[in-house]
C-alpha cells in the first residue's frame, strides 16, 4: 500500500514554492491566460517533452536549458498562443520573455523555465505579456497553486491538481502537480502540460530518470484522440526545502519518492483522460501477463486509443471483440489462445474464446461506471491477459461521443 | 501516363476466370452472403494479410496454403461470421469448406483459398455454407463478378469493383478486382477483403513481390479508424490464360504489370477509404521531400489518420496547424523550417510557417470536393513537403463525422 498521503495546497504544498495565475490579455475570452512557479531558491529540474518534429520555441528553449544545467527558480506559463510553427521571431519572443521574468524576480534568465499552450502558428502578444508579469510577480503566493492551475487551462472543463506527502525519517517530503490538457490537441489549442514540485533533495541524474519513467507509467500511458501535441511538457522541480538526506542513488528512500512522483503524474494524466474533449468516462486498461512492462503499456494503450472501442463504451456496448482485435494490432506477439478479457469483473473471454456473459449486466456496468465518472471518479476497467509473463502495464483513455467531433469540427473564421 | 484503360468486368474480366455470388443463409438479413471466384487452370497465387496477432482461421489457412503452394484454383468468401477467435473449431471449419469446395469442382482441397467477414467469435453457419455451394458452382459464370463482389460486403454501402487492360507485345493482358471494406472493424463486422484476377504469365516470387509492394502503396496506406482487422486479405491469382510471354524477373514488362496492379489495388483502397463509415469525402495525401517512400507513406498515413485533421475536414475547415502537428508526429525526422502545406491549390504554410491565406475560398474548396465524393470522385488533396528529398508517397482516408460515432456506439442485444 501506498505510505503517504493526499494533502492539499497543489503545488504550492511543498515547502519553498510560490505561484500565481493572472488575466495578462492573452486570450480573447478574458479568461486567465499567464502563470508562474517560483522556488525559493535554485531547485533541481527535470523535463519530459513532445516528441514531435514540429515544436514549439518554449520546447526547444527548456530542453536547451535543461541540456546546460539540470536546474531552476521558475517556470513561466502562458496560454493562448502556442508559440508553434513561429519561425525564428518565436524563439526570440520565448527569450525575451524568460529575460522579462528573470528581470522582475532578479534571477538569471537561465533559471527561468517556459511552457505555452494556444493557436498554433500564433505568436505570444508579448506586449501583454511583459505587462503582466510584475503583476504576476506581485500576487505570488504560498497558497497560489489554484491561481496557476485556473491560468494555464484552455478547453479543459476542470483544473487539475494534486498534492501528496510522506514522511521520510521524521521529516515530511512532498509532492505537487498541476497540468492541462483535454484534446492533445484541440481547435488550434494544443498541449498537455504539466508542472510537479517537489521539495526533497535528489540528484538532477536521478531526478530526471525518476521523471521520466513517471511520465512514460502516466502521460505517456494516456491517449484522448492519438494526438501529440507541438508543445507537451511536463516540468519537475525539487528544491530540497524539505530539509530531508539527499537522495543520490536508487535504494528504499528514492523508490518511495519515485512512488510518489509516479502517484502525483497518475493522478494528473487520468485527469486529463477523464477531462477528455465529449468523453463521459474515463478508460483504464491493465494488461498482465506480458513479457516486459512496454509490451503490457503498449497492447493498453492500443485498447484504450481505439475509436472502435471508444466507440462502444460510448455506446453502453460490451464489445469485447472490438477489445481483443485493438489487442492483436498493437504490435507485440502473444499467443492468441491466451487472450483473457475482462470487463470490471465480469469474464467475457478467456483462452482466446468468447465465453458466454449476461450482456445486460455488462452494459449496466458501462453505464454506471460512465455516470460516476466525474463525482466518484469511477472508471470503466477493462482487464486483458496475454499469456504468463510476470509483468503489466496500464493507460488510461476516455469515450468517443458525439460531442468530440462536434468539439473538432467546429470551424470558426 | 498510364499505357492501360479501364474496361468492365471486374475480376471476370481477364481471361480463364469465372465467379458467382448467392444468397446462402449466412447473413441474418438475407442478403448475398457467399461468393466463388474460380480459375480454369491452377493460377500462380500471391496474398498480404492482417499483421494483427489476434487471426481468423481463414487467415492461418491461407498463409500456411501458401507457403506450402504458390498456386491456386479457387477463393471462397463468407460474409457474415468471421470466423475469428473461434479456436480449434474454426480451423476444422475452415479446413472443410474447403473440401466442400473442392469436392463440388472436383480440385484438389490445396488449391481452394479462403476468406470470411462478419462477427468475430462466431463460428460459419456450415449447414447454410455447405448446403450454398452446389448451388454457387452452378451460378459460375464469366459475367459474375458483380454477383461475388456483391456477396462479400457487409456494411459497405456500395460495391467496389475495377477491371484494366494493357497490351503486352499484341495481345491483351487484364487484372480485375474487388474489394470490401467500410470500417477496418465495423460493429462486429470485420474486415478489409480484396480479390484481384490476373490473366497474365508470371512467376510466383515475382508475383507476390509485385502484390506486396502494390498492397504497400494502396491498401496499407489507407486508414478509415485506425483499427486492423483480424480477417484482413489482399488475394491475387495469375493464371497465364492472356497467352503472353512469362514474366519471370523485372524488366518493362514486369514494370509495366506491376503498375497495372498497382492501380488496380489503389482504385479499391480508395473506393474503401470513400466508403469509409460515416464519410463524406475521400482525402488524399501527399508526401514529398521524403528520404524514402516509407517515410514518405508513414508521413502521409499519419496526416490521413488523424482525428483532428478528420474532425476539421468534416468541419470545412481549413485547420493547417493540425496537418502540421500530425506531419511532425509521425515519427519521421525532419526539419520544420522546411515545412510546406498546400490544401488544392492553396499554400498555407510554407518554410514552416503559416502563410496569411483566403480562409474562405479554402473552406469552399472543402465543400465543393465533398460534395462531388461519390459523384464524380472529387477529392480533399493535402500537399506536404518536409524537405529536397526526392521521394514521395500517397495514404488515403476519409473524413470523421457525427455518423462514424453513430454507426460505432450502436448497441444491439
Amino acid at each position: 500500500m501506498a505510505d503517504w498521503q493526499e494533502i492539499s495546497g497543489g503545488i504550492t504544498a511543498p515547502r519553498g514554492y510560490r505561484s500565481a495565475g493572472i488575466r495578462a490579455g492573452l486570450k480573447s475570452s478574458g479568461l486567465p491566460d499567464l502563470a508562474l512557479i517560483v522556488s525559493d531558491v535554485e531547485a533541481i529540474a527535470a523535463g519530459v517533452f513532445t516528441t514531435s518534429h514540429v515544436k514549439a520555441a518554449c520546447v526547444d528553449y527548456c530542453r536547451q536549458s535543461l541540456q546546460a544545467k539540470h536546474s531552476a527558480r521558475a517556470i513561466l506559463c502562458n496560454a493562448g498562443q502556442a508559440n508553434a510553427a513561429t519561425g525564428h521571431q518565436g524563439w526570440l519572443d520565448a527569450l525575451e520573455s524568460a529575460m522579462a521574468v528573470a528581470q522582475v524576480l532578479n534571477i538569471p534568465s537561465e533559471s527561468v523555465l517556459l511552457a505555452s499552450t494556444g493557436v498554433i502558428g500564433q505568436r505570444i502578444r508579448m506586449d501583454a505579456l511583459k505587462a503582466g508579469i510584475p503583476k504576476l510577480v506581485a500576487e505570488l503566493s504560498e497558497t497560489g497553486s489554484d491561481a496557476a492551475a485556473g491560468a494555464i487551462i484552455t478547453t479543459d472543463l476542470v483544473t487539475k491538481s494534486i498534492a501528496l506527502e510522506t514522511m521520510m525519517g521524521d521529516r515530511p517530503v512532498r509532492i505537487g502537480g498541476i497540468a492541462k490538457g483535454s484534446g492533445m490537441i484541440h481547435p488550434n489549442m494544443a498541449t498537455m502540460l504539466a508542472f510537479v514540485t517537489c521539495d526533497a533533495a535528489v540528484s538532477p541524474t536521478l531526478w530526471q530518470q525518476m521523471l521520466s519513467r513517471a511520465g512514460d507509467r502516466s502521460f505517456n500511458s494516456i491517449t484522448v484522440d492519438g494526438d501529440t501535441s507541438t508543445n507537451d511538457s511536463l516540468i519537475a522541480l525539487a528544491n530540497g526545502q524539505s530539509r530531508t538526506p539527499a537522495i543520490t542513488e536508487m535504494g528504499a528512500e528514492a523508490e518511495k519518492l519515485e512512488a510518489m512522483l509516479t502517484a502525483v503524474c497518475q493522478h494528473l494524466a487520468k485527469a486529463i483522460a477523464r477531462d477528455g474533449e465529449g468523453a463521459t468516462c474515463l478508460i483504464e486498461v491493465q494488461v498482465t501477463g506480458a513479457q516486459d512492462e512496454q509490451a503490457a503499456r503498449q497492447i493498453a494503450k492500443t485498447i484504450a486509443g481505439s475509436s472502435l472501442v471508444k466507440s462502444a463504451i460510448f455506446g453502453r456496448d460490451p464489445n469485447w471483440g472490438r477489445i481483443a482485435a485493438a489487442a492483436g494490432r498493437a504490435g507485440v506477439p502473444f499467443e492468441q489462445e491466451n487472450l483473457k478479457i475482462k470487463l470490471g469483473d465480469i469474464l467475457l473471454m478467456e483462452n482466446g474464446q468468447p465465453l458466454p456473459f449476461d450482456k445486460k449486466a455488462a452494459s449496466e456496468y458501462l453505464k454506471q461506471a460512465a455516470q460516476g465518472a466525474y463525482l466518484k471518479e469511477d472508471t470503466v476497467l477493462i482487464s486483458v491477459s496475454i499469456g504468463t509473463g510476470s509483468s503489466s502495464g496500464k493507460a488510461w483513455g476516455c469515450d468517443l461521443s458525439y460531442d468530440y467531433v462536434k468539439i473538432n469540427a467546429e470551424y470558426t473564421t
